[in-house]
């Protein structure tokens, strides 16, 4: 717990309602997205860089330690407190500050959300293209720790590849500026591309160059419909091969497609084994072609059926399903886990079948959706947790589908991070001597673990 | 010197051919593609990881500092050896150990040169596309080491944007591997980026594992001639706000026309103030649209000659005056120093009037050449190195555009690195507590300055 005199110092950097102590607020910053949870001592909302230096400063003085957070919509725990530290919010420094068409550049602060991003931006006919599941709550600062995905990673990659420069808060309270606001921009090492991804256990992000692109002048999503899931899969390795590079190739098993429907009535068919929801962009001229070839290469792999979005409202009308359906599943069974793993592409049949034996062999219900494109697998395991005995096979499926990855080839975590969730099994995917190398690196910025301690790995 | 003690068990662990120490190879690999000169007490070329770890473990026992190098085009003297070292050379560690088109992955040892690795990708319809200008002699892992960029950048990105995964030997003679196949692969600290661009001082790269692309089913190269460098920049600005993403801007000026043209005799106007090579790629519908796009922009800014390539042997035509053309300037002066300077595009003209400032305030001559998408200049200051006060003055130059790049809210180096020769001017582009964090970086992986030591930064 803070001290009356901590609180107040607190109030004094923060201004009085930029800091709370009471039960229910540090009750609810006590969880994220995960069915983890933690206890703070206290939640402070910095509104500019220069509050950010003075509260860790004080922290330091004080041997209190930060836990960066944004919406907390972090799915690998990373946003949850651990004990006695302090959660720092940045969701009031959400300041759009800048948007350069010029250079293709926009500078914003941590705590603006994705969505919010993305409207300014379409305004002006840009967009950024990292936009995790969550993008209308979760914020770029969020994105940026987790180093987040969503669908169209496929074409345009992760948030690694759009974040130019950034400024820093060091643990021990100095400001650095990393990169610029070019991609050219990172002389000497490589300071921002450490810092994405981090979680916040380098450094307190407070504002963020980001590369934004021009708006492609011409879409088609389309939607596939299988008998099969195996079928599905086989379309994603031909259109690929057949030289296409969607920016979207999402796939939903039939457990989800069903899941989905109760929810959201969105005409799907209930019986299908599976169904990919496919968008290209580029130029108009070249888009009947692409989506010619794609219908073929569908075909070949058995389709059951292949229809193009004619309208705006068909175009949301395919993506309703694949938005609702993590939600969705709370219909089925009131909790579930949300994987991350990810395999070479060329392995997605194999992977597919070894989720379903997972959920065979642990008695467990998956619901398979994956960015297909990336071999980026969301498992969602569905179940109730306030039944132990099948929480524990939660768990054993959760590592079985880690090791599944890592024999294929993959990473326990694509775009979710390690947090809390994954460290436990840090030691399936590295060796020894590269956790060292992290514990290294986290040592070399934060020696006396200020911040997020706990996350990724301990010191 | 090396004892005969020291070369006797080198040869042992790396073979007889494989280690070098006679006066003339000793001579050779003093050099790089700089200005600047060292001296080496050995050269080793190992060729397996197994031979390099134990090089790594001998040489710490010696107390003796290795300085890694590709094919030594490095332009930042990052491949000078400093004092009482010894240089690693990867060039016989160049095998292609796979190419993964249904991945769209290739692994490779770091010294195949990127030509060899373009012809084999190529053959299979695949291309790596990070290519600098010295990509027909440089090597994977050079380019990795100094995170190269090439024409195709402004929309293909850079080296760090195509290496998926790694093996590096550390300074302890442990050998990690970073990433993985998959461009999600890279949970953790950014292993993978640390490493990029770090030119060799915190680990050795021993294998590769990079992103390829399918080639594009289309390319047009265009050829715009202008009387002014002011129309050409203005050309630049034109077409990307058109919401064209030209692969390739290249830019070069009246000096670097003529220099070319005394040595290719391509054909090229010697009157001419500028020209561009603008290249774009996409599916072959969309190719007209964009061509008439870009030359109604080019005519907008008074463009005096526009022509399209239409034969693969006009494409090359075109390019030939772009490739020779660093070469081609000692038939001016004998020696020459490239510039790396890079800018907000949208700064591309007061960088060029810059440029010809500097070029008039020291009384040098100096050409422009630019990746003009990318706000990357390389401006080729061209002199005599036999004349000190002129080498002065050249030195003065050099520092002069570094600053007129940070004060456009550029950089000093958009793609050759720091080295030994942009080392001075670190404290102009970094603060103090930024370089601080190079510092512990470096420490954190090599904290007895085993590799490349003295390079980005002292210890």
């Amino acid at each position: 717990m803070l001290t009356q005199t901590i609180v107040n110092r607190l109030k004094e950097i923060l201004g009085e309602k930029n800091v709370v102590t009471d039960k229910i607020g540090m009750y609810a910053y006590g969880y994220d997205a995960t069915l983890l949870s933690g206890e703070t001592i206290g939640i402070v909302f910095p509104t500019t860089t220069e509050q950010v230096v003075q509260l860790v400063k004080y922290m330091n003085e004080q041997n209190i330690a930060l836990v960066p957070r944004g919406a907390g919509t972090n799915l690998s725990g990373g946003t949850i407190p651990t004990d006695q530290t302090v959660v720092i919010n940045f969701q009031r420094m959400n300041k759009i500050l800048e948007i350069d068409t010029e250079n293709f550049v926009a500078v914003v602060e941590p705590g603006v959300v994705n969505f919010d991003m993305q409207q300014e931006l379409n305004k002006k006919g840009f967009y950024y293209p990292p936009d995790p599941a969550s993008f209308k709550a979760s914020t770029m600062g969020g994105n940026l720790g987790e180093c987040s995905g969503g669908p169209k990673c496929f074409k345009y990659g992760v948030t690694r590849d759009y974040v130019l420069g950034l400024e820093v808060v060091l643990p021990n309270g100095k400001v650095i500026q990393t990169g610029g606001r070019n991609f050219k921009s990172e002389p000497g090492y490589d300071l921002t591309r450490i810092i994405v991804g981090s979680e916040g256990t380098l450094g307190l992000v407070t504002k963020m160059i980001v590369r934004v692109l021009p708006m492609s002048p011409a879409k088609k999503t389309m939607l596939a419909i299988y008998h099969k899931v195996e079928d599905a899969s086989q379309s994603v390795a031909d259109i690929v091969a057949a030289g296409i590079v969607p920016t979207t190739l999402e796939l939903l098993d039939n457990l989800l497609i069903n899941s989905a429907e109760d929810a959201c009535h969105a005409g799907l068919p209930r019986d299908a084994g599976a169904l990919l929801i496919i968008e290209v962009d580029g130029q108009p001229e070249d888009m009947d072609a692409q989506v010619k070839t794609i219908e073929e290469n569908c075909k070949k792999a058995n389709v059951r059926e292949f229809k193009v979005a004619r309208t705006a409202a068909e175009v949301d009308q395919l993506w309703l399903a694949r938005r609702i359906v993590i939600g969705s599943v709370s219909r089925i069974r009131p909790s579930y886990s949300l994987q991350d793993i990810t395999v070479p592409r060329s392995t997605f049949p194999q992977a597919v079948s070894g989720i379903l034996k997972t959920a065979k062999d642990f008695d467990l219900k998956i619901g398979i959706m994956a960015h297909a494109g990336d071999g980026n697998f969301h498992p969602l395991v569905i179940f109730d947790q306030r039944n132990e005995e099948e929480v524990d096979r939660v768990h054993k499926a959760e590592k079985s589908m880690c090791e599944l990855a890592l024999g294929l080839g993959g990473t326990m975590s694509g775009e979710h991070g390690i947090g809390l969730l994954k460290k436990q099994y840090l030691g399936l995917e590295f060796k020894p001597i590269t956790i060292d190398v992290f514990k290294k690196i986290k040592r070399s910025f934060d020696p006396t673990n200020r911040f997020n301690p706990g996350k990724i790995t301990d010191i």
